[in-house]
């Protein structure tokens, strides 16, 4: 693995993520490896060498030095900034296929792909791997002390994919790391395959680091899951498009129950717990809404430039208006109204009022007691009718390469990573680039602004709070005037899918 | 626009491209600019500097030195290679609002998405800078000159996302360069936006250069369509996602059909005239597909390693199996047997014999006649029902960003550029970047192998031929190893789509 | 129009219901006709008879005599029951085309469908008969009085059907009959579509009573629409098919949630305010609903046999359970829990607590407290959702025909009638019948019997409420035991729709 | 099984068929019974008294007298015309639960609800009648004596009604009735339920003749198939309403090709071999169709009132077009064109040219030389994507009624009976009335006057070819008038679905 030049600050950060650095400014944050702590590991030729559907390809396996570069948006003369290692088969693997045993567990709340990626897990440690001892964890972290796995083989998952869910089941929180590395080695595990979000990472960090302390040979690999879009650094998380594509029928009935009534208003609160992307993309792809409220972009409700004008001012003008709201949208002011919740559920996460039953019972009684106006308005909540789904077809493919690559790195020797598309490449990222901080929407950016266009809905932001929000994450580099949205620190940011800031 | 260290190759070149060069081996090949012909043009301040959606934008327009690079696989001591002219809103625009009149044009097959393009052009030019004089041309590239135009308006065009199709109407051909320049300038017209594919381009271009010649202040922008996805450079086309999508209903019904009877065969022919991105991306989502039949591969029918005893073994093996079809795979074959057709369509392109019939009754003979079994084959041609839908959410959004760069980019007084996405950014590019090659799926490349053992399909290339095909695209730097699809020349290859390559 | 020996009780049915009796017991219930109150009305031709569409049609016109009998279900001796007017053209019109000034109004909730008979009306009235004054009232009963109308003509309605919710827009109450037909009067209408639920066609019956008393000749057609299908008489109201089928995706996504949790719980809560029709198909179709839980079979929550223990039960089993309850069910348990509510809607409907909220809280409240068993429930409310989508093909035609009946009978001097499908026939039905009472889910009756069955839900009722639930219907004739749901009164019952009981 | 008043025609309908007479002109044309040829069989309580789900049903049996009238069109004096008996559990059964072994075929081409009906025989047998030995013939008729058999339990059957297809496979032909009943005998299985269209219904006739002349207590149950809805005296057959609403996308798909291009022309090729009932409702659903051509509406094509003229006074008025054509339209014109086709399948069809692939290329002929005009044809075969879906909601009630009541039957000892809905309410037909017969659509009704109406295409009949249209069903009784569909023979007719005549 050669001899990185790590800079990174202290021993904790190197357990968790290599740095190397090289001419023009080029930084490497690379991922762990099993040769770190466990020297002397014997190699073995990739079985993929001998693999007839791989005969063909010029180059079987990914260049040692091949990196992807987190930035794209470049001047003639900027640095070329951080870069991850591409995820793919290496020449050389570190695990005998007779010798893997290898298990899948997901956690947290439903997203469309979790099937296919299990499905793909599977079928690519047998098929170009020839590895068939994979276990199933039922029903997230806690199965793994707690409960029986289920074996699984490219049979049994073949249709998984035309599915929603998760046939694994799962849970929220039941982390205890000591526990579930004791299960790992006591059912002598060396792979684990974890699909989870923000938390369930976290805890796949600890679980890498407690089976380095172990000096256990146990590849641990993430694949993030969150059907919000909230993980920084990658381009998408998977089953994200297909939230959005679903979300358009919920916009569409209440666009024509809003147009059917007289002062009709639809109301859809979407997912988005600390974050408005699925909100924000739902909107922009549909054009029938006329107000986006996002966690990000705070609003209030009365006086000028608040919300309720604006309700009334679409009324006035079109007799009708459909409003989206992100489940975590507005929090500040349930709290405010003494609607808030400090409690948190088993992963962690702050228990949320349901922000869209609160807007539309505030929006009735404004318009029933302060202006004396009879509206209808109707509230949809979709969220269990998106999560359920099966993911369509980019999310299909998406979710494959995301399986295979986290496969190819295991396989290869590499732990305490995540797999992520990278300005679609796929890559290996550190676990601590992944769970530091929450991608969010950026509202000084142009993606926002092009919102705000389309709905023509106002900021809801007082010439302070704009100073303010411009403040908010100061330029570092030369660079960051290219794309408000990257500025800080070069890996929040806008740049999170595929259709993002030009 | 600076002085371009123009190292393009000669007058033509340095017309269609100015090239500039940086430290590194940083390359800008850059799109040309109304002041590369018509000096001393008065500027003015883009209105969107008092629009109150981008009131908050941190950073209203794009640098001018940002630029993309097209290639994001890198090594550390990689030269920084080609770049291209990042898309969006300047600081000044080359046209005041009142005196633009802009138009629009639809040429060639339909593909989902067109609607929302046009819907965005108009809702951009109307809302971003305060244009109100659009016109439709009806019918395709005659339309300048045989028909009456349409005149729209943001309500006419409102609803129209929803409806597949297009509301400009297309048609093949009719492209008179001089005849159409000579309606721009008798109209008053001075922004073309030009929606179509590779010939649609060609003509573009074209009418960039006798509007140049003739000295014109009319910024021609293109807009590439394909539902084939065979557009270079660009991640993807608008259109292809919804397709892949879209081709899945057919798949599941080959599925079907084949699993319910004894020896079933479905056989499903998808778009693809040139390049088999529809087939592969369509069987990778599908799972359900044991053969994908493309015109990068080709294939031999008899003997050992053909078609016929994969099939053959699939029956015995599974007792059914489905076959996925580019439109375009084994022309060779129907040209020997005496099927091939030398006409072409009034875009040019050569007229295709129906490969999917063909083979359909080559498999049906081969059965009946040299191995008297008994098979059922159902043949599935979805091609217009999958043209003809509304585009899905991620391509709606999509079609808005490329329409949006489009306007920015013309009002910003660039000329003869597309507006296309480059690893995930919003670019402008030169017209002879996007025509003078087609993008093909790279079969020595891992997406090619990542088919072949999802299908377990033999490649159907003899040894020889397996040479040769790594031969094909010799590697011209250091970096070609990282990839073997983008080996030669830098701009084929495979990461033309979200979920490409890893 | 003959003369009727109307057997019908006193003067007030006499206005509403004209009763023929015939031989074998047979009974017309024949609807009104302005003939009644204005004699030596003129008649004249009908245009079909030149309309080349119907030059082939063997008999241009419906019999005088056609009628079409309530029950089909019978004995060689039974009497030959209550019969009405088949629906259709008639050789005479009692209105000439440009005398004709019709108007249409939508009330009510939204349903499937209602576009698609606004539509047809409007080409009916203009392709059949050559009328091209119709008027669109706009939002409901009070559109009448307060507000502007819409022109309709073909062109303008020619593709509202493609859309859901209605174009004339709608509203609850607002019935002012004396002002309604001061508003018919003033702007010289004399044909009238309806197209509403019970409150409207109640509405509707007024109207016509007061046309009648002022002696006017003005046409008052129903056109009934109730998504709950709780008319009585007729076969099923439009919109009902497309709801239930839309009711699968919440279904489908309840399973999905319950499957992948432990001790899963999917509650959907369906349209059925005083009926579980919707609910009950939703759940026969579905196959993956373990409970169901209607307005017409009153349960339990906790003790033997009780709701708690069902899901207890369930659990145990299965690991996961969905239900699915009518929003109507279970509301003397909110009474008794204080959560009654004694307002009205606008259209006179009681405003019901959310029974899918309530029940869910109960579900949690119980397990979490009393059994202190871990599970996770998730509710889904796709009301709106369904409500609004466009009307699927079988409904689309439904929709048409119905339009088209109503038509054909206005034209034909018909007033005071509803139009409706009975046993796929469709005919005039007076007011009363439809307005007298709602067709309710018999619980006695083995539709539900198999529903049960394909739950195995328990049926929630002690020995004695099973015999008084047997009681509840006394057979009145001998026929009454063939069929539960016909027993009593043989208008309320089971056979509501195509899969009906056998 | 009383004593019958037998007056049909011979020994060989009194196989077949039982008629009773009654008063008023009542006819049962009754189904046998196992007891009709096996004397003094034992019976046994149904086990459905002891079902807790049937507890509350009042009457838990059908009354041995219900019966079905297959005429609702009635006048004041008609005479009562045929019966059906009602289907539904009886009191006593002819089997015991143990002492049954079944099994399930389903035969010819494929259709909407197939998997459905599998799985609802299945669910009866057991949870209905506790029967758990049910078997799956494997790949049509020729299984019974070719191929193994599957085992059917409600667990393997749970899911299959989400899925297209068939999970016994299917095939044509095959049939050898000696053969398959000495299979039935050798494998004791003693109830038979037979699930195909036309030719496998008179298949099974021989069967049930076969097995009846043998003397085996064998219950031979039909349940009709034909997704073109060609079975006579039946509401509908399943599948067809889901192969209606499919075909929807197709049509959608040819509007928006036509629309798009100039002089476009979207030609659909839908089912319907020898009937157009797809065809039309398709077309009444869709309203986007300007042409549709069905097999029993004969045209041509050249000259005054034929359809090139139609074609082009369409292109010229609306500038585009779309047809719709049964598959088994045309066929004397083919015929004429020396493409006749003599061949025959295995299910003895006469194997049809591909009208829709000849129809469009006489059109581009006609124009490219007769008229030198350009158009734009675009041609959708959409056959096998609509064969190849699951049922829809509507098609799974109806499929688990029509299940149910085969067990029913067939537990209550009929043999030689189809389940069938006539009227909304579930039946017992003899086959000979299934059989002799093929539902067509009546071009003298006024369904089809209609659908002329909606699309304003001519009757392509001259005014000889009216009278004779007219003369071909003569009125036998007072009161075919009412009905010109149905005439003659009171079965034929144009009352097939719901959505019927008025």
């Amino acid at each position: 693995m050669g001899t990185p030049n790590n800079t990174g600050g202290g021993e904790e950060n190197g357990v968790m993520m290599k740095v190397v650095t090289g001419p023009g400014g080029y930084i490497l944050q690379d991922v762990p490896h099993l040769t770190d702590y466990i020297p002397d590991l014997p190699t073995h030729p990739n079985p993929l060498r001998s693999n007839p559907a791989y005969s063909v390809v010029k180059q079987y396996f990914v260049h040692m030095d091949d990196t992807v570069p987190q930035k794209v948006v470049v001047h003639k003369d900027s640095p070329r900034g951080i870069h991850f290692r591409r995820a793919g088969p290496r020449q050389k693997v570190y695990f005998k296929s007779d010798d893997v045993s290898a298990c899948i567990v997901t956690c947290g709340g439903l997203c469309p792909g979790l099937n296919t990626v299990i499905r793909e897990i599977v079928h690519s440690l047998d098929y170009m791997y020839g590895v068939n001892k994979v276990l199933g964890i039922d029903g997230g972290y806690r199965g793994f002390y707690s409960k029986n796995t289920i074996r699984l083989t490219p049979k049994t998952v073949n249709d998984i994919h035309k599915r929603g869910g998760t046939i694994l089941g799962t849970s929220r929180g039941g982390h205890d790391t000591s526990k579930i590395v004791d299960s790992i080695q006591d059912r002598g595990i060396n792979q684990v395959y974890i699909i989870g979000g923000d938390g369930t990472q976290k805890g796949a960090a600890a679980i890498y680091k407690e089976v380095r302390r172990r000096g256990l040979k146990v590849a641990v690999a993430g694949i993030p899951k969150t059907i919000d879009n909230d993980i920084p650094v990658v381009d998408r998380s998977f089953g994200f498009d297909t939230a959005v594509e679903e979300a358009q029928r919920a916009i569409n009935a209440a666009h024509v129950e809003a147009e059917s009534a007289e002062n009709g208003i639809g109301v859809v609160k979407l997912m988005g717990r600390y974050c408005g992307f699925i909100a924000q993309y739902a909107t922009l792809a549909s054009r029938d809404v006329d107000c986006c409220l996002i966690p990000e972009s705070p609003f209030y409700l009365e006086g000028k430039g608040g919300l309720f004008e604006f309700v009334e001012k679409c009324l006035k003008e079109n007799g009708h208006m459909v409003i989206v709201i992100a489940e975590g949208a507005g929090q500040e002011l349930l709290a405010e109204s003494g609607h808030a919740n400090d409690e948190q559920d088993a992963s962690g996460n702050k228990l949320l009022q349901d922000v869209g039953l609160w807007i539309s019972q505030k929006i009735k009684d404004y318009f029933a007691k302060q202006r004396k106006m009879a509206i209808t308005l109707k509230y949809i909540d979709p969220t269990y009718m998106i999560r359920a789904i099966p993911s369509n077809a980019s999310d299909n493919v998406y979710c494959t390469l995301l399986a295979q690559s986290a496969v190819h790195g295991a396989m290869a020797g590499y732990t305490g990573f995540t797999s992520g598309l990278v300005h679609g490449r796929h890559t290996y990222i550190p676990f601590n680039r992944i769970i530091e901080t929450q991608n969010k929407v950026v509202i000084t950016d142009r993606m926002w602004a092009r919102l705000l266009s389309s709905t023509n809905q106002p900021s809801f932001l007082g010439p302070n709070a704009i100073v303010e929000a411009k403040k908010e994450e100061p330029p570092e580099t030369q660079l960051l005037d290219d794309d408000g949205a990257n500025s800080g620190n070069g890996d929040t940011g806008n740049h999170k899918i595929e259709a993002r800031d030009t």
